[in-house]
């Protein structure tokens, strides 16, 4: 709802109120979305409205001698002059915002109560997902998530990363495996980009000692899982390493401490309207993440008992996922120089699920090569990437993280497509 | 060059230098990249590396008793202990840095006195992309292009914008034409979104009401052009406007003179270097932008003469877009409430080229899919964003504008390709 004055927004068919001519404007309270109404003419036009739509309004703003209740505005209210309906919502509203913003916990307690509440299912909620999105817990949901970005983006900035865009469509088949979107591109085989992870590779060998990039990635998985997406936004930066690949894991620590703080301090009002409706723990983490190596955390699980209460989030499905990690890396990471059944690799865990994925890459084009071919990938419609390491690259590392599932465990949504404007899953290509 | 101890980076197949057990280290002075070399064993390693080979030194940091020449460090130098080549390139580079940083003018220069320079053409660069990305010029270009997007989100930031993502895999035809990248979305048609316009609306539509989104944009277009790639950046904005279009201009006004205005105090370094291999002259421009109506620039044009020459950057051809651009206003632009041949709508030209188009939208679902029908869009495949408009919408507008294109014009470097990290145009897909 605006209240600027009557000009008509270069609209040729804004819709005037009926009682236009009939003087029926002129002090109709209007409270933060409540209107109290002490003229017959505009409260008939008024109540006449159908939800959502948009009004605007002209008058003069005052205080109200009690204050107005039911409303986000409750010290102030305005004395309207003038009406206009901007535009019209249809009177059917398919779900309207005030079912869409109850929490479960609202329509259980009705329900206990006796009383029936409308609960609207995830899926009606995406397939209408413009109304949804008017929810207090939806525009809180998507500012933090602008400032995750926000705060990745100033972090590596302050560290002398350079903000960077890879090609999104790319010929050959991007990392292998069967999970690539392919399209065809002027009569030649391409493919979308599974991550920016070859060409964040290939601007290290250009010379950008660090780079990050904020950019879609695409997955042809068929996962329905509450943490897989088709499309994602990726968090991913990639840098020259000087000693240690650990140097990947420092900045990892800094960046997503400073983002947690930053959200705690910054963004209390989003979180509050975000706990109401889907109602979460705050995220407990330690000023220096907790680092855990590979043959620890399996001596820890195994011990069990107290051991495997103190690693927090570990579990038996923690190890066999742990397991999982150190044999199927991407073909890219570097193997340990001392066993090559180890990798130079880390996984981060929030809530117990795995976060990010970081680790040296091979810099050297043999290597490279041979460990893409063991994993049955075409070396041949990767060889520009292949051949970017063949004209001098420095050791480097880095890592990837998907947008949507910070805010997610973040914020303990449960479900990926909370986290998303408008997600894309398996099943879901629309709106 | 990195400078750190001898670690070995975790790298099992490190190169070591040959003369390891020989005692060849010591006393070799690297300056900046090139050595002085007072032991013999280190100096035969030295020479025998490759160019563009990686090398990590362990050494004193020293200051030189004259300046270093031929460098860039000049007053410092580093007294080596030890050296250890991380990263051999192979002997013969397809290019080589120098060649790629000459500028044309050297070498019509060397041409002129008899001497014959290497040219690395424009193909060529961009098939050996990460050497051609080691040159100065090209270092500082995509420094600009990071700054530039920093000044974008920060402006927009600051004047109440939310930062957003929107889905590139949409069903159906994005914005209709021919140009529109298609592929198959686990059995349903799909196609890549030929911008955000139709989601970044929806998120106004979702009470958003300021709303940016960087992300790519595809077009799969056959133009063989300076200015058109099938891939590139979009920087696109939309808000809720209150009284009239031009708002969305004032915010176009403070956010490009903003971001000139940046770039001209903190790169100046950056474009100091752009401009020794691409001279250009530094783009002027007002602090308030001038604005000239339609009709206006018509009869600026027809009066011609000193007139012509007022209007600065229009000429005749300018004159048929002009033309042009009024009448192919996509569907989703609203019409002039005064005459319907016209649109509210805008387009601003830097250095001659349109460089933003921006306009207020239809928030009026009949007129929106009137007006799609008319250009023979199936309005069934757009089915999600015309019903958007009918729970309540504000009016609203805004634009979209290439972020290689903003690169190329503000430093007048005449070819997109330039501004593009990896370009993808109609006959280029790698690397």
């Amino acid at each position: 709802m605006s209240t600027g004055d009557d000009d008509n927004h270069g609209d040729p068919l804004q819709q005037q109120p009926e009682e236009e001519d009939g003087g029926g404007y002129g002090d109709v309270a209007v409270g933060g979305g409540l209107f109290s109404v002490p003229d017959a003419g505009v409260a008939r036009f008024a109540a006449g409205l159908s939800r959502e739509s948009v009004v605007d309004v002209a008058g003069v703003v005052s205080l109200p001698r009690e204050p107005v209740r039911g409303t986000t505005q409750q010290e102030v209210e305005i004395q309207v002059k003038k009406l206009y309906c901007i535009s019209k919502a249809t009177p059917n509203l398919p779900i309207s915002v005030d079912d869409a913003a109850r929490s479960e916990e609202d329509v259980v307690k009705a329900k206990a109560a006796g009383e029936q509440l409308v609960h609207v299912g995830q899926d009606k909620r995406l397939d209408f997902r413009v109304i949804d999105l008017r929810t207090p817990a939806n525009q809180a949901i998507f500012r933090v998530q602008c400032e995750i970005e926000n705060i990745f983006r100033q972090v590596l900035l302050s560290e002398g990363f350079v903000g960077i865009h890879t090609p999104k469509l790319i010929g050959g088949s991007s990392e292998g495996g069967a999970a690539v979107f392919k399209l065809d591109y002027n009569g030649q085989p391409a493919c979308l980009a599974q991550s920016p992870q070859l060409h964040k590779q290939m601007a290290i060998c250009g010379g950008f000692e660090r780079v990050f990039e904020v950019g879609p990635v695409f997955r042809a998985e068929d996962s329905n899982t509450h943490r897989h997406l088709c499309e994602f936004v990726g968090l991913d930066m990639e840098m020259a390493i000087k000693d240690h690949y650990s140097e990947v894991c420092d900045v990892v620590d800094r960046l997503f401490v400073a983002m947690f703080d930053h959200l705690n301090k910054n963004c209390a009002k989003e979180l509050e309207a975000i706990n109401r409706q889907y109602p979460f723990k705050p995220l407990k983490y330690l000023p220096k993440t907790l680092r855990i190596e590979y043959d620890e955390g399996i001596r820890m699980l195994k011990e069990a008992g107290v051991h495997v209460e103190a690693m927090g989030d570990l579990n038996t499905e923690s190890e066999k996922k742990l397991g999982e990690l150190v044999h199927t890396k991407p073909f890219y990471t570097m193997p340990c120089s001392d066993d090559p059944r180890y990798s130079n690799s880390f996984d981060v865990f929030v809530r117990g699920e795995e976060i990010i994925s970081g680790a040296q890459r091979v810099h050297i084009p043999e290597v490279l090569a041979r460990q893409a071919e063991e994993r049955g990938i075409d070396v041949g419609s990767i060889a520009a990437y292949v051949d970017a390491f063949r004209y001098g690259a420095p050791p480097h590392g880095g890592f990837g993280i998907g947008l949507e599932r910070v805010v997610m465990l973040f914020c303990g949504l449960g479900n990926i497509r909370k986290a998303s404007l408008f997600p894309r899953d398996p099943r879901r290509l629309n709106p």
